[in-house]
Parts: structure tokens; sequence; C-alpha cells
């Protein structure tokens, strides 16, 4: 619905589109309120540019732009577009990917 | 009874299944509740990408899926699939493989 | 409006121009008010003499003089030139490039 | 009296059987109320899978199975086998070799 | 109108004498007495004998004797030389060079 | 008067004999009651098995069994051997050598 | 008026003898009552065994026996000989040598 923010993420950061609380991801998973450290659904939107190795050299992803990932709720920092929230946080953030 | 979730966590992350408190894993081991850091048992689900070395290499795991295995209860992120309680954790919080 | 300041950074840093809480930038970008660690808008004036590697040569930034950038609100320092506010902070602060 | 449980510790972590206050061990050690940081004095039932060096082997132990010890009272985790009490804890957390 | 005192700091410190709160140095920069983490002008005196890298060489500075710089208000250790405030603070405390 | 106990201390642990507070060592120090951070006189008993460099072998200590020794009071782990107290601690929490 | 302890500091520590309050050494450093980090004058009166670099080898000293120093009030582990406070710390609390 919304466009994706014309945001580059630096270093290891990666940018991801938050899922409403209400709805849930192919797959299945739920949430629970009551959880100790609150994970949340969302979708990756754009790439940092690479966290350096010793030498210099920028170290590929994990996730790819559209993956479905599980991430702490309060990692990060939340940025909006439109109505869209998303979220800027490290790759070493993001738990899991899912579906 | 449930099928296991499509998660593939990342990096040293494991994702297990964790028991109810009212059961007890094969092998008769009993966590007390008085216990201070409070011990669960969970049964290994799925495997992480790996943590890497310092060359990028992909290291492998001291558990296997199906391992029966103590964890802290206070580690890690909960997520529910169904009525299924699940964890990620990294694999450095399992403390033993049990039977 | 202001002319930046002469201001060199030492190391890793980079000195910011803070924009208005009113304004917004190019693309449209938000900050909520409610955003838990609150990221603001700002461009790159000045870029530090560069954090050294370990053979003690100077390390290229990923941001450039004129770049639009979210940023910690709560980090680096404040410092005024005029009416004008700039901040002073980590190249590993700012959290990506806009626009 | 009791079997030792069928519990194989990961990494560098040993478990021990926690020896109960009012008994002392060989030697006549006796740790005091008093004292500040509470050790304990338990018995080494089974070793880890052991701390991996840079290259990934393996690390030797320096307590092995049978080794009476003194450990902190409150390092590690407990877990409890019928009646007997077991610790779950890294081996830097065992202070030294008794008898 | 002080002479300087004579003290050598030791390792990567530096001596700066530090700026009267009324007054501003060359360049126009201000300092918001709202700031959170309170930056301060000063002018660099002494540098210290010098960070030692691995092989046990001292390392260059960044800013030399004479230099206006600021530096968190905040850091480093204050003393007195008749009535003129020096502070004695690592390098990496002096946050850019102004003019 | 009482004999020292069978203690291997393990890695770079000490064991130490510590002196009643009413004595004075060899030397003369005394230590004030209102010393911020309590130092206290103490013989070293037993060495450790010795902490290990990168390619694991163990290393020497500056100290040696007998050496007189000033101590953190609150440092290290406290046990009873008969009416005599001992401490396991580190070598690097034993500050200097006395006499 | 003193003599000076037979105390061998260990690794890299050295023991001062700490300037009464009201004295004041020479080249005028005044301490203020104010200052947040209170540092104190002192004297170097031992040096210690050495800090040990990556291959075991003791490393120099940037201060000698005899150097009038300023250190942190707060710093190291204070000991009396007779009516004179000496203070145990390590070298990098040392700030600064004076004359």
């Amino acid at each position: 619905m919304s466009k994706a923010p014309k945001i580059q993420p630096l270093g290891d950061r990666v940018l991801v589109k938050t899922v409403e609380d209400q709805e849930q991801i192919k797959g299945g998973i739920y949430i629970p309120d009551s959880a100790k450290e609150k994970p949340q659904e969302a979708e990756v939107v754009a790439l940092g540019t690479g966290a350096k190795n010793d030498k210099g050299e920028p170290q590929p992803f994990n996730v790819k732009v559209g993956d479905k990932v599980i991430v702490s709720k309060y990692g990060g920092t939340e940025v909006k577009f439109g109505d869209q929230s998303y979220t800027l946080l490290r790759e070493d953030d993001i738990l899991a990917i899912v579906g």
C-alpha cells in the first residue's frame, strides 16, 4: 500500500517494515502478549552497507529484502513513512526468518 | 501434536520447544521451583545458520534436532505456534543435553 | 542561512546540522514523537580525521558532507553556532542515509 | 545412594553433586556461614564437551570426574535428580580441588 | 596571564586550559547551557607521553599544543594552577578542533 | 599451629592464610580501618594450576609459597580449616609482596 | 622522615607516598576541593614487577622512583607505614608527572 522510503541503512543495520499487532504473518507464528522479551513480526525492506571485517571488506547479510523475520519489539529505532512504521536495527537483532 | 513452525533461526541461535512445567523428560531430571536461576527442559527443533568464525565460515553446533536439553527459563525469546511455546535462544544458553 | 562553523571533528566523529522538529526532510520520513529511542533528521557538515585501524591508517567514512541522515536524538554532543544547532557524534551513531 | 543422572554438560560446563551443608568432605575444610561469597563443597559428576580454542579444538579440563571441589554456592544452575541436588556450572567457577 | 604549569601528562592524556563560561573562542561557537552532555571550550597546553601500540611504540596525537578544542565539561580531572583551571583528559575525550 | 589444608587452587588462583587484624607482619605495615578499599595482610600457602596463555601453556606466578602479601580484604572466597581462615583469590588481586 | 616500607608492588602497580592535603608540591599545582574527580599529589616510592605483554615480557614504566605525580584521590588501595600514608595503584591511574 505504501511505497518503501528511500533509506540506506549504514553498516550492519537493516530496515524492516513492522507488521501490525493484530496481523499474523504466513506460517502461523503467534507472539504472546505476555512474552518476557516481546518479539515482533517484520519484513526486511532494505539492507545496510554491510559490517566490515578486519580487512575493511563489507560482509554479506543472512537475510535478504522480502524476508519475513522475527525481531525484538524493543530493539532498534522506529521511523514512520506515511502511516507505516519501520524499524532500523542491527542484523544480529533479527532472531529468525519465518516461512 | 503440533507441527513444528517453519522458522530458520539466525546465527548461533537455536529454536527449542519448551516442555510443560508439569511434565518431566526422560531421565527423571526434576527442576526445583526454588532454583535461583530457573532451568527448563526443552527439545531442539531447529538449528541456526551458524555462528561465523574470523574467516566467515559457519561453525557446527554441539546439539542436534531432537536433543532433549536444559535451558535457562528466562533466556531467549518466547514465540507461540498454535498452543505450543517455543523459544529462540543462543546455543551458549543451552546448559546440557539430557538422556 | 548560517555559515557552517569551522570545526574539525576528531577520529570517527562527524559534525551534523540538526533539522528542526517541525520540518521534514526530502523523502517524507516522519519521526513519531512517541518513538522509544528518538531519532532525528540531520545533515552531515564535516567529517572527522578518521578512525584508525591497527596499522594507524585513517579509515574512510560511509557518509559524505551534504548527506541527509537519521541520527539518535540523544546521541553525541550539541553545540550551537549562531542560532543553528549542530551535533558532534561518532559515525556509528548515524543510523541511515535518507533520500 | 542415587544414580548420577544422564546429563551431558555443554562447552566448558561441568556437572557437580553438591554436598549437604551439614556434611564436611575429606580434608576438614569448613565453610563458614558468614563467608561473604559463600563457597560450597561438591563432587564432579560429569565434564562438558569442552570449551573450544580459536581453531575449534575442545580444551582439556583441570578437574576430572570424582574430584572433590569448592564452588561458589550461588554460581551455576541447580537441577534435582530424585532427592539429590546437582549444579551445572562453568569450570572457571570451580575455585579449587580438595584432598 | 598565568604561565602554564610544568605538567607532563602520561599515556594518551592531554592537559588543556579550560576557557571561562562567559567567553567565546574564535569562530563563534556557543555552547548552550541546556546541552545534555555539556561541552566546553579549551586550549591544548601539553601532550602526554603517548598511547602505545601493540609493539610498545608511542602513537602520535591528532591535536597539538595551542589548538582550540571542544571537550566534554565533565570528562577528565580538573587541577588548578594559580587562578587558572586545567583539565587532564584522554585525547579520545576531545571532540573537535575549532577555528 | 594449624596444618595447611590440602587444597589445590585452580587456574590463576592462589590460597592465602589471612593474618588476624590485631597482628602486624614483618616490616611494620599497618592497615588503617578507615581505608576505603580495605587491604589485608596474608601469607601465600598454595599456588594454582596456572593461568594458561593462548597456546594452553600454564603461566608462572609472581608470588611463591611463604610470601607475605597484601590483598584486598573483600576479594576472593573465604574458607576455614579448623580455626584458621584462608582465602582463595586470583593472583591479580594480590597487590604487593611485603618484607 | 619515615623510611619507605619494604613493599614490592605486583604487575603494573606502583607504590606512592601521598602528600598531605595542606601541602603543595613544587610547581604550584593546587587541587581544588570542589574538583569532581578529586586528584591528589603523590611521590613514586616503588615500581611493580611490570605488566606483561603477550610474550610474557615485563613492560617498562613511564614513571620512576622519586617522580612527583598527580593521582586520583579515590584510586588504588591505601596502606600506612608508621604515620605515613601510601597508596598502591595501577600505573594507568597516574594522570601526570609534575615539576
